[in-house]
């Protein structure tokens, strides 16, 4: 199948180009609304097609509104010798995301309640964002506060907070079936890995090796902003939302953790095992975590109203590890091989959803004489092969309505192997596909 | 909720008043039939409000008649010197419980086969009974009897087994629903204090905080004698049986064991899930088991033909413990503290019960934005504190078919948390109570 | 119940009488046809009556022919001396079972291709076989073929393989309903003990004492050639094997290891859950396997087209041990206490399915009064015994839905216990049995 070609591709080159992609990336100043997230957006498109979206502020979507566009030239703080001890140049964690703009001189005992520290971790910005509520404020190590003395500073954000657009992108790769398989990345987050460069980094990537290819699923990637982002295109999209069978929110998977899975609210639907088989297979750390309401933009997408069969893959589940939203979340803090595995991953996953077909045994009557076809042994007496019992299995089972995963998961036999035995007895006229319902 | 009221009160002093009632009841000579029963039952009355029921002898209750009514004045051995070596007035377990009457003088070889002892406690006077075949006996502490010489003895026991009654007491505490929860204590062991004086303290306590309380439900606390009385209440009250929704057996709940909690023959009814709720939450050395069809009244309450979903809570288990059922179950064997929280943990089973319902969101498309309603963080990038995740859970669950219940469970969240979430977003316009069908 | 007779027969006897039966059928070259089949048959046929098919060479069965007959008078190997290095009268392992004739003198690199051998066990003959592909062969320790020397050796295989006939042998005793229970031996191997002269042995002692009985079941005993054997049997009686409501396949259930059974497909059938209940309580190291697509003739019988409810006995598993198919699987390997086990097993087996009869409780209100029937004590307080537990679980949970297997599983007491606990009620008045729909 076409899907081999991805995952055999060479994984050192895909880690390096995916490591390259997001390098390309970092250093963005992203945000929920505003150039940043355009730029990245158009550094996506450079590679896959992509269509940009702009909705007004004010738009009402569901319960919220879309809110004020924000976009930042420059910020600082400097000391009492004009010296910049605080630059937005130098990071863009620098700046509480969001921030309202500002330009003064104050002393130090006012500015202190609008710096942020991390005092487990006094070397690391901390990221912040206010979003919701006006204010301003900036980020800054631990250690590096604490050496500020008393005194006036110079305090400067020049951001603009007015009205203009939400921004987010969408490449559509059509399938035989309107049927969708959605793949959903937040890009609302600046200067941080692998929360969530990584996953724009796989997603556009899958988006490219997907094009071209014979798909029986349609396949709409999303790159929005968290949030505000998933429930916009949701408002803009009910219809289509009807169409999506199986979707992944792909965020922390280029660290080198083992994988986590967090299932959808359906908890054992199509998407969640064929996840959770491919990484049986895989990764045998993964860890397979049950749906909760709180997390990424799977939220959203599993909200009652909508019930959507998407789940969430991660490496380092977010919030749990130090790293997360401060700046040691750094290229560093990626894998290229990581990154190769999780383009892998998502490959084999999307390999099991398309192959995942309900056969009918046509010879169900004890079993076919698989040696005259030259399926089986010739010399009796040996335990059969794995291929073998892949055969038996599918014969087995195959009664119209167990899928191939059913029976890869009942086996205990890899999907793939399961898919090329179907194959093989289909192509031997001792199985016919059947056509869903 | 006013549950909290219970849940709050002041251990140590709830703790010293159940201890205290447990050693009022203490010394009467309690049995199935008799006066020891109602002195019982007048005592509780003392504290609230009970109805007494007196069923003559020989009314057929299903299968089983009402038996004769026993009291006992004195009873005692004498020896040959015309001393008490064997008192009644220090111990009623001395007499096996039913005995009839008799009054002789017979040599230590015709008077052995009468005597009842527990080789393995030599210490211990053993707790016997006779209900269902006419028999006389004592109990006492083997050490004692191996001390008898040969030689006659005067025995007496100064009881009477007459046409009488069967005495029960009933509480009923309305609420605003009809649907009732059944509390039943077995109130027909003597001198025994966990077994079940226990019960009756918490069952008393319980009835007594419920009253004057709204309530959603209607409470039935049944002071019975055990076997016979259930059996007499449910012939006498198969209407009003249709009616229990929910009920507990309370037995041995006085001991410093941790908490075991024996299911209904439903296995998964309400009840079971409300007591394993809030015995994991509080308790965690407590233990769920299967139901099985013997142990005390739940297995009258869960006889196929009624099948109610009522389990039985203990602390100990009947019959696992070495003074089950002798003199070591005495005062000394209660704790203040096991007594005040299991009148605790019955008053929050009971609070789970009452708040149970059903939610609808009205706000399913996407999460409804909290921040602007006061319900979220203000600053963005940490993890959602305790109330707020129940709350995520509570919107996310709420589809008119999950109760709270329903929803802690999945969410290991508290169900007081839970409910309290589900409170403030009703509160907000973003939930309505989904009436019972 | 009749089958205590079985049970509780005495072992040491059974077993030696079953091993002794073994030893005699052990010198037999058995075939998937010939005579060596024939007169395996007839050795059976002396204890049981046993009726004998001959299905003619090229009759289609399903996806297959009935294969030729194959008869052998002898083989050997000779070498230049003119003397018998490899000879079949002292092994009828050393021939590749199904080998065409040859005769022809050949120098050891001719001669090698057709040597087989296990390097792993250098003092074993293999056990192979060429059904399905037309071929000869010797099997011979790997030590005495590395021992060969350069030379001309003489060959010969004096067999046949000619139109004839399939020979299997049914052995059918009628019970009063006509639903079957099936047990399946194959009994196509030469000079091997544990599979499957174990098998052949209990089936055929099976038959011999239910024979006789009064039994609720139906028994068809097939004694077949395997795999082609069970084709043939099915694609001969497909209306008969509808009648099958429960099935064992038995095989390698003589060595000294504890019991494995592998479940039908149905996975939860009657026949499933009653060999897991008798191994429960009598051998605590058995394993209960899933069910596979690859083993005996359990494959054609739980093929999709049949699915019948057919599992598969074993004590060590095929394949798994390694004796398996070897010389070293003769009757050494084979323990007299094990084969009788394995009969009593089997035996209390059909005792649960013949006595897997569902109750309704007549008196379903309370408990009935045990005591005035004489079936509970007469002096309270102390645990319910054993035996009067199993009358409470019967009573409660017999409701006409559940089975006294349903019961036993429950309640964790054994099936026979269960089983006299509800003769005893029903003989009391107190439970009438619910005649199957």
């Amino acid at each position: 199948m076409s899907f081999e070609i991805v995952e055999q591709k060479n994984r050192s080159k895909a880690g390096a180009e995916l490591l390259d992609f997001a390098r390309k990336l970092y250093p963005i100043c992203r945000s929920i609304t505003g150039s940043g997230i355009r730029e990245t957006l158009r550094l996506i498109g450079e590679r896959i097609p992509l269509k940009t979206f702009n909705v007004p502020t004010g738009t009402q979507v569901f319960d919220w509104n879309v809110p004020k566009e924000w976009n930042i030239q420059d910020a600082y703080i400097k000391d009492s010798n004009g010296e910049r001890i605080l630059d937005f140049q130098k990071s863009n964690l620098h700046v509480l995301n969001y921030s309202t703009p500002v330009h003064t001189i104050m002393p130090l005992s006012e500015l202190k309640p609008h710096l942020f520290t991390l005092p487990q971790h006094p070397n690391w910005i901390p990221y912040k964002t206010s979003y919701y509520k006006e204010d301003w404020g900036f980020c800054l190590a631990h250690d590096q506060m604490l050496k500020l003395e008393d005194g006036r500073y110079e305090v400067c954000i020049d951001s603009t907070l007015r009205d203009g657009h939400l921004t987010y992108g969408e490449c559509f790769i059509p399938g035989k079936a309107s049927d969708e398989i959605l793949i959903s990345c937040h890009a609302c987050h600046p200067s941080l890995a692998n929360d969530n460069l990584s996953g724009l980094a796989v997603a556009t990537f899958l988006a490219e090796q997907l094009s071209g290819l014979r798909l029986r699923y349609s396949y709409r990637f999303l790159f929005i902003p968290g949030t505000i982002g998933a429930i916009t295109w949701l408002a803009q999209n009910r219809d289509t939302a009807k169409r999506i069978r199986h979707g992944l929110v792909l965020t922390c998977i280029g660290d080198r953790s083992s994988f986590h899975y967090k299932k959808s609210r359906q908890d054992n639907a199509e998407i969640d095992r064929a996840v959770a088989h491919v990484l049986k297979h895989s990764d045998p750390s993964a860890e397979i975590i049950p749906f909760s309401p709180y997390g990424y933009d799977e939220r959203q997408y599993c909200s009652p109203g909508f019930n959507l069969p998407v789940g969430c893959l991660m490496r380092s589940v977010w919030g749990t590890f130090p790293e997360y939203h401060t700046s040691a979340d750094n290229l560093d803090f990626l894998s290229a091989d990581s990154l190769a595995e999780s383009l892998s991953v998502c490959a084999s996953v999307f390999g099991v959803l398309e192959n995942n077909w309900r056969y009918r045994n046509l010879a169900p009557f004890c079993e076919p004489q698989l040696g005259r076809r030259g399926l089986y042994h010739s010399t009796g007496g040996s335990a059969p092969a794995f291929e073998i019992e892949a055969r038996l299995w599918v014969l087995n089972l195959s009664d119209g309505t167990r899928s191939l995963l059913d029976i890869a998961e009942q086996s205990g036999i890899s999907f793939s192997v399961i898919r090329d035995g179907a194959e093989l007895l289909e192509s031997n006229g001792l199985l016919e596909k059947v056509e869903p319902a």
